[in-house]
């Protein structure tokens, strides 16, 4: 029996005629001698509506009750999913996440999953042959619903196909990974094959192809990822454990909406960083780009994103309110642009091409790991940024 | 710690200010000292609406799934009015059925709950002082999602407030239980209380009250039930042991869209009659006003709604496909008309004022029993009918 762990996004269900599409490329699969697990997240546009719903009532969204409310649109995709693919003749059954055993942390809005009881899934496997799971969803230990974040079924399916150790492919509208967002640059080249590692840089700059929970789950049992499009059979990306074209240089993303924030003369007093950094922590805000500088003072700069700003000033504000003689200065409007390649690693002069091909802009920050260059810069100067990347590095 | 067990039906949390509006209700009887769990239905059309989005891809509605779609309507319903009570400072928490532990058969779409475990409602209670749960829905040992049909919530309430030996009180938009529907006879007069009997015959007379098997638990439990209007503070009706006021009629109800199936000439076989009915059971058909009569032939007539006309004629055919000399005739449009009274049981008379009543109309069946009788007529005499009862019996 070769499993086949198989996941859609809301586009790719987004209506009843776009479901039966689905369960045809299902059915098509279990031809072909395939037994199927099949996550899929809510219809199109069904978590927004439900948020705005809730906002309706009040914008004190208790995040335990949140997940309660928005769990229920993979539910109701998984059991039209399970209709349609009995009315087509397969035998199936739909699972909501408490009874695919998906066992989470307790953390509402953003659980990670702990582990996942597989034994379920076989056992409906001898009378079935398509299992249908919630993605985006899990339950505690002790019975609370919750969700894994935005775009969190991709992590929903890598996990199911880690604990069935199957094949894992992800479907969206968009038939692969862009070494750019193609919706914005139209020559962004698809990428055959990408690593864990780049992909994991790549998703936690904001592009959109993949949860990066999903990437870290798949390098840890080391899954493949097939990523395709739902709606035509062209050929996708694979991230896996080697990248078998190598390029120097395999992707570019852009973040909107950073805010950098600069703590200026702070007194030399590298406990303080420590503290600092965990103070935020504990506030559930995540800040990026971190850049600590001394010399006869501490200079500390890191973005965030806007929303967050008034938090963040508040927090600050707090934690140095005994303190005198230092500057907090925020700035709004930024973007962050950053080039990913695990061929960095290994090859020089990246850094220096790409601050060449930036050099007439003002950079505010930058910061690098050995597999990526990240650089803060106003938003007016973001298109000709990612254009002069584009062309450097040929993404 | 006195709890209170409030079930608002789908039309009471039909909008978010509808949710709101509810909110503030609860929060009123919490101020007064009580501890509420509150059971919720479906918002407004929702359950509708999901039925009509799964017919758009099949009309093969398998239960099992049908029932993992219908469930997420009182989970939306339940984490909103968490969020509303939320907002307004009351501590909560919503639990749909699995959470709250509703076992019920694993009869899909028409489950009967087989027990509550209260465990988790009381431990609950000790840092809140509202539990919204889901109506409608259970969970069986096997950890399958079901539901309890149509109307199911008050059942799903009074299982609850039969767990915790707790008050029951049903709101709907309207205000008590009338003697026929005031909707189609503005005359109909309120009942300030009514038996458990009275209301079981009028529940699966087809009035639209309560579910009948709510009234059941209640029975077996000794629950009083006040069933009143979410949008009025009117007086509602109780539903209890002993009807304090006791009128020998105290309702009429009515249900359209009745076939008569009549089978005549059948052999004088008695194991055949238990033959049809068990098989009839088994097909899932529900079947009324079984009237048998033998002489030199058997004679048996029963009515069922007409929608399922086409799944008893093959069923029938099925069974009888060895027999001859027999005819089978089925006749739609007919309705059931009938007067409900405990008093019947000990006054004298009431059924020939009731054929008195009805004199000039061709009554096609006729069934009674202590405290009930029923009469099935062509539509077009229904009105007549109503109005000739309504004025002898003061309803």
């Amino acid at each position: 029996m070769k499993i086949i762990v198989q996941k859609y996004g809301g586009s790719s269900v987004a209506d009843t005629n776009k479901i039966k599409n689905v369960a045809q490329r299902i059915s098509k699969k279990i031809e072909e001698g395939n037994k199927l697990v099949v996550v899929v997240s809510a219809m199109g546009k069904t978590t927004d509506n439900l948020i705005k719903l809730a906002k309706e009532i009040t914008n004190n969204l208790v995040p335990r009750e949140l997940d309660m409310l928005l769990t229920t649109g993979e539910q109701v995709a998984a059991s039209l999913l399970a209709l349609a693919l009995n009315d087509i003749g397969i035998k199936c059954k739909s699972l909501n996440a408490f009874q695919a055993g998906i066992v989470t942390t307790s953390d509402f809005t953003q659980a990670r999953i702990k582990n996942l009881k597989s034994k379920k899934i076989k056992y409906l496997f001898k009378e079935n042959n398509a299992i249908i799971i919630t993605g985006f969803q899990g339950i505690t230990e002790e019975g609370e619903i919750t969700t894994l974040g935005r775009g969190g079924s991709d992590t929903s399916a890598v996990a199911v196909a880690a604990a069935l150790n199957a094949k894992c492919e992800i479907y969206s509208d968009v038939a692969g990974i862009y070494s750019t967002d193609p919706r914005i640059h139209p020559t962004a080249k698809k990428l055959k094959f990408i690593t864990y590692d780049e992909m994991l840089e790549m998703s936690s700059l904001g592009a959109k192809v993949l949860h990066s929970r999903s990437v870290e789950i798949a390098k840890k049992f080391g899954i493949t990822i097939y990523c395709g499009s739902t709606f035509s059979d062209e050929e996708g990306s694979y991230v896996m454990k080697k990248n078998i074209e190598q390029p120097v240089v395999s992707g570019l993303s852009v973040m909107d909406n950073q805010t950098q924030v600069t703590l200026s003369n702070l007194p030399l007093d590298y406990n303080l960083v420590q503290q600092i950094f965990e103070k935020v922590a504990k506030e559930g805000l995540n800040v990026d780009m971190i850049s600590v500088i001394s010399n006869t003072g501490l200079n500390i700069s890191f973005t965030i994103i806007e929303e967050k700003k008034s938090h963040i000033a508040k927090t600050l504000s707090n934690i140095l309110k005994d303190m005198k003689g230092f500057n907090i200065d925020y700035h709004s409007g930024y973007s962050k642009i950053s080039i990913v390649g695990i061929g960095m690693k290994s090859s020089s002069g990246v850094a220096s091409k790409y601050f060449k091909a930036l050099e007439k802009i003002p950079i505010k920050l930058v910061t690098t790991s050995e597999i990526k260059i990240s650089c803060l810069v106003e938003e007016k100067f973001k298109d000709k940024a990612v254009k002069a990347l584009i062309e450097t590095f040929e993404l």
